[in-house]
């Protein structure tokens, strides 16, 4: 039997069937194994092709080399202001609304290898890239124009990955999706019905349940969640998230 | 430069951009032409195979032979109450929220023939798929314990599609996901701002201005939705949609 279970932060519901497992498959699995190098010669984000790439927006060095470079995408979706001389005015044609595409679409080259990875790399390599990604995120968050950025990471193919050299990206825009004021407008209805914080009251769930538990330090835990969207879903979450209730401020 | 689009009836926001489409792909294309047999001893869904599937719910028939067939999926994601023995009731956890898992699956076996699919089928056989949905529909429609009936077809494996052999499947839910919440929602919302119907001024719109309009009838138009969310997105509508506002009644 399957069980359907809410996510408290979005009141959406999510069916688990382990029935589903079981079905069968009746394509063929394509596997390619094949050893990869650590310089590719077309590939714009390895160490020696800087010259294929836009102008770096922020590195991390040591002496002459790069450790983490950030560019602007050259495809990007959105872009700034000034480049497209545009606004954050929303248009009005008839029933429709639109805007300009103004935003920012950066990419975070993680490692000048292109056989490296984030589970294969030293915790230094991971800690530069996680300065890389705070330092962006402050420096975006600074301009009026954007009202959310959002750094994600699309590792290989089936994720949507078009280059396997290691790679984030950042992109800031000029609304909020519905799926961010949703979880914001449930954040603060959990808040009017309790008295209490929905993220703090998982945390402490969490902790005190130790089911769904992964990992814990000082600062942080991740957890599977009660109502995960996708297999292997995982939430890392500061334990002092708190910003909805007085009560949670530390 | 981009544009960002707001979809009227979700009032989710999309990214146009143009520039995207050009990125380079480093994965090799994996493409596999096969002819497809009109048979295959091992396929569930093949007329002659039916001792392979769970007892048919509906099947439209010719003589002997069955043209369309709805079965129940043999691997649900959600099954009836009496079978399982369970109700619609929400259960507590702590501060999360679940219920059992009823609801049901079932698939529309779309064609006897293994090789057969919509694009290539007769305006007969077409017809009898969408008469088989409808019947299923209306039975499933009758339940009290569904909140939801939801008709999908995946083509192919990038889809979803686990089975090749051309099949739809019909889905009820005891809960309403919040996409289907926001969208009721946005339209009464619509409706309160404007005093008319978000889907009828989108018809209006579309048949009027002509740029996204695929096909017209005297009962249905389809057309390119103005805040589309993927490539081909087409939406298919009546043309006397409206339940939202006494106004629109005919």
């Amino acid at each position: 039997m399957s069980i359907i279970r809410q996510d408290l932060a979005t009141k959406d519901w999510t069916i688990f069937s382990t029935e589903r497992a079981k079905r069968p498959f009746d394509y063929k699995k394509e596997e390619k194994k094949q050893v990869k190098k650590e310089y590719l010669k077309d590939c714009p984000f390895c160490r020696g092709n800087e010259h294929m790439t836009p102008k770096e927006i922020y590195s991390i060095r040591q002496g002459n080399d790069w450790k983490v470079r950030v560019i602007p995408n050259k495809f990007p979706a959105l872009q700034a202001k000034k480049i497209i001389k545009a606004t954050t005015e929303r248009h009005i044609k008839e029933p429709y609304l639109y805007m300009d595409g103004i935003g920012s679409h950066e990419v975070i080259i993680e490692s000048p290898k292109h056989n490296d990875n984030l589970p294969i790399m030293k915790i230094e390599q991971v800690d530069r890239v996680i300065q890389a990604y705070r330092q962006r995120f402050i420096n975006l968050s600074k301009s009026d124009d954007y009202q959310l950025i959002i750094i994600f990471r699309n590792n290989g193919k089936i994720a949507g990955s078009s280059l396997e050299h290691p790679h984030s990206q950042i992109v800031a825009t000029p609304f909020v999706p519905s799926y961010v004021r949703t979880k914001l407008y449930e954040a603060q209805r959990y808040f009017d019905d309790f008295g209490t914080c929905v993220y703090c009251d998982m945390i402490k769930y969490e902790l005190k349940n130790r089911e769904r538990l992964i990992y814990e330090n000082d600062n942080f835990i991740a957890f599977a969640p009660f109502a995960s969207i996708v297999p292997y879903n995982i939430i890392i979450i500061p334990k002092n998230i708190c910003h909805v209730s007085l009560n949670c401020l530390k």
